[in-house]
């Protein structure tokens, strides 16, 4: 976890702004969710490895003596370690009162509490569009495209999106001879190609399968015929139209929830070093919450990823620093401060310190263009001279 | 806690960006903290009552087993309860690469493990603007003109604020016979005056301090002298100009902050049965943290409480919705929707439903004005033949 210094969340706020108008322009409707969920619902078999790395809620008061005394669970709540599982349990609660296919934006905090590491912090924000109860890979088509704009209004043209279908990944796995019913500890396995190479996941399937399947393996993971798309993906790259040469077959990509039962994403940039962005469809996790499945899909952007290579235009606002020399005329200054605001300025009310230098060296850190002195004669901003900060 | 419904986000962050926009055209600078910092801050005794309600995250891993076997704190982090207390951490943590003089905003959620009651939510936003290195009135005045312009570009002009200094408390406290270690708790009994009205308080100040403190407390509290600003006071009301009518001097004003030092506010509506944002002088807190003190004054608003009254102008996007009727035209959808968001539109792409009346009430509700059907032959936007949603 870390602050956030004012330079840095000035870009972030345009940046969220910037997302958020994309996505609202093309009719998904922006909703929020608690940071809370219910424990037993955040450790439910849905998150992968994530759901080792939940902050669990102490429960309180009469709860937690009993807790104690009875030796049972500790926690009642958890923070949510991604937005998917909190959406889909707002659309089963309420389903009643939301469209029949609904198209919705969820930009929030996410919490995991890994290990500290470069890079990886244990309070991010996420950024998602999800559509749930369109079956039709119009859904599809729709969450790259928007991505791939969303992107792109961030400068990010050059982002990329690889896919793949866990229908078409659990074949394969069935051919190199994993069982049935070890097929997810598999799936885990090769999603760590990137990490530890091609020998490092063939060792590992042997360790778990044996000689045969981790010979197997290796004779798929080293003639992956990605040259192109698998018959149930093409529909959806065609759909997408010039967008579609932003689309990559990857037949090795796994993602590492266990919810995901379709088509599956992950979004690259040829400058992040790791993925900046990834999702897919889930059609079995409301069902879960509501004991009715609805189809649904989502994808999700990575702020802290996408802000180190984002550029946006600059901002057309002028900038001024009224200095004052006395507390005397603060109510002078307030009034002037009003007129240059409702001129457009951005105006900031400052007294003048001893080491100008030192202050105009800060006011140019922090993007202020020009400053006028205030003094007890200066009766409307018209009076000012408004000077460069050099 | 609770879920946000897409209507009621659409406002809550209009307000959110009024509010932020409103406060940067003064040169206040935005920052982020975590939403978890560590519970021996949060329990330092600054938060009054609030650090009973704090939500407290269990340690992890070999830190747990230890604290279980040892009997030691099971918590090591909580949920914030507040802004101000991250803040004045924020600002020891980060004091050289900031400002001398550092105006800053702050807006996200907060946690208090209340009992669920109406009107009250265990996760709620507050939007804080603070000023830390100046002692000057300038910071009060400054805090205040710009709570009260943010709120009247809300359509909130008829909020006020209520001011004390408590330097001017403890006075009138220690006149009715308080000891001066005994202050702060006859602190927390005054605060009540709303709740208990004046026979409970002073029934409770009798039997915390006798008989004779109580009749001396019904004397003060029941002849109060409003009709002017105490002179500590008078010179923040000058100077906020025309402003300065917004201001009531209400000498019983306590809040229940421990951490506050000189002037306190809290800020009312004739529409709002109770506070809609508050605040003070609290001088002593980054002291706490960093081993010097430095002047700061803060005001909060709760915008749960002034969303229900606020009133914003009304959007001018056009809306749109582009019926489709098979999935084999996604593509042409997807292309012609760009060519719509690229005009001005919002445009959402629906499959036409079998029951049309529903979903083209169910789009009225949700502020869409106008539809087009799209076939096979629609190859641009101009072909279009577009509705109004009656």
């Amino acid at each position: 976890m870390r602050d956030i210094l004012p330079e840095d969340k000035v870009l972030r706020e345009r940046l969220i702004s910037s997302v958020r108008q994309g996505y609202l322009a093309r009719g998904f409707q922006e909703v929020e969710t608690p940071a809370l969920e219910d424990l037993s619902r955040l450790t439910s078999g849905q998150g992968g490895d994530n759901e080792k790395l939940v902050f669990q809620v102490l429960k309180r008061g009469d709860d937690l003596d009993a807790a104690i005394s009875s030796g049972s669970g500790l926690a009642d709540l958890g923070l949510r370690f991604d937005l998917t599982v909190p959406l889909t349990r707002y659309f089963a609660t309420n389903q009643a009162v939301l469209p029949r296919v609904f198209k919705a934006i969820q930009i929030g905090p996410v919490w995991r509490a890994e290990r500290p590491q470069k890079g990886r912090y244990r309070q991010f924000l996420q950024c998602d569009i999800d559509i749930i109860g369109d079956a039709s890979i119009l859904a599809e088509a729709e969450l790259l495209s928007a991505s791939l704009v969303a992107l792109a209004d961030l400068g990010l043209d050059d982002a990329i999106i690889r896919i793949n279908h866990r229908e078409v990944l659990t074949e394969s796995i069935a051919k190199i001879g994993v069982p049935k019913n070890e097929q997810l500890s598999a799936m885990v396995t090769i999603d760590k190609l990137d990490k530890l190479g091609i020998d490092g996941v063939i060792a590992e399937l042997g360790e778990k399968f044996g000689k045969s399947v981790a010979n197997a393996g290796f004779e798929w993971l080293s003639n992956l015929d990605q040259s192109r798309f698998p018959e149930i993906l093409q529909p959806l790259v065609d759909a997408m139209g010039s967008l579609g040469s932003r689309i990559r077959y990857d037949a090795s990509l796994v993602r590492g929830m266990g919810y995901y039962t379709g088509a599956i994403f992950e979004i690259e940039h040829p400058l992040a070093s790791s993925s900046i962005g990834g999702g897919g469809r889930y059609d079995t996790m409301v069902g879960k919450w509501s004991g009715t499945d609805a189809p649904a899909v989502g994808i999700s952007l990575g702020i802290e990823r996408i802000i180190e290579l984002a550029s946006l235009p600059k901002e057309q606002t002028s900038s001024l620093v009224l200095m004052i020399d006395s507390e005397a005329i603060t109510g002078q200054a307030l009034s002037i401060q009003s007129e240059l605001i409702a001129q457009g300025f951005r105006c900031r009310i400052e007294f003048r310190q001893k080491n100008f230098k030192v202050q105009m060296a800060s006011l140019t850190k922090q993007g202020f263009e020009k400053f006028a002195q205030l003094d007890s004669g200066t009766v409307s901003a018209s009076d000012l001279d408004i000077r460069m900060i050099d």
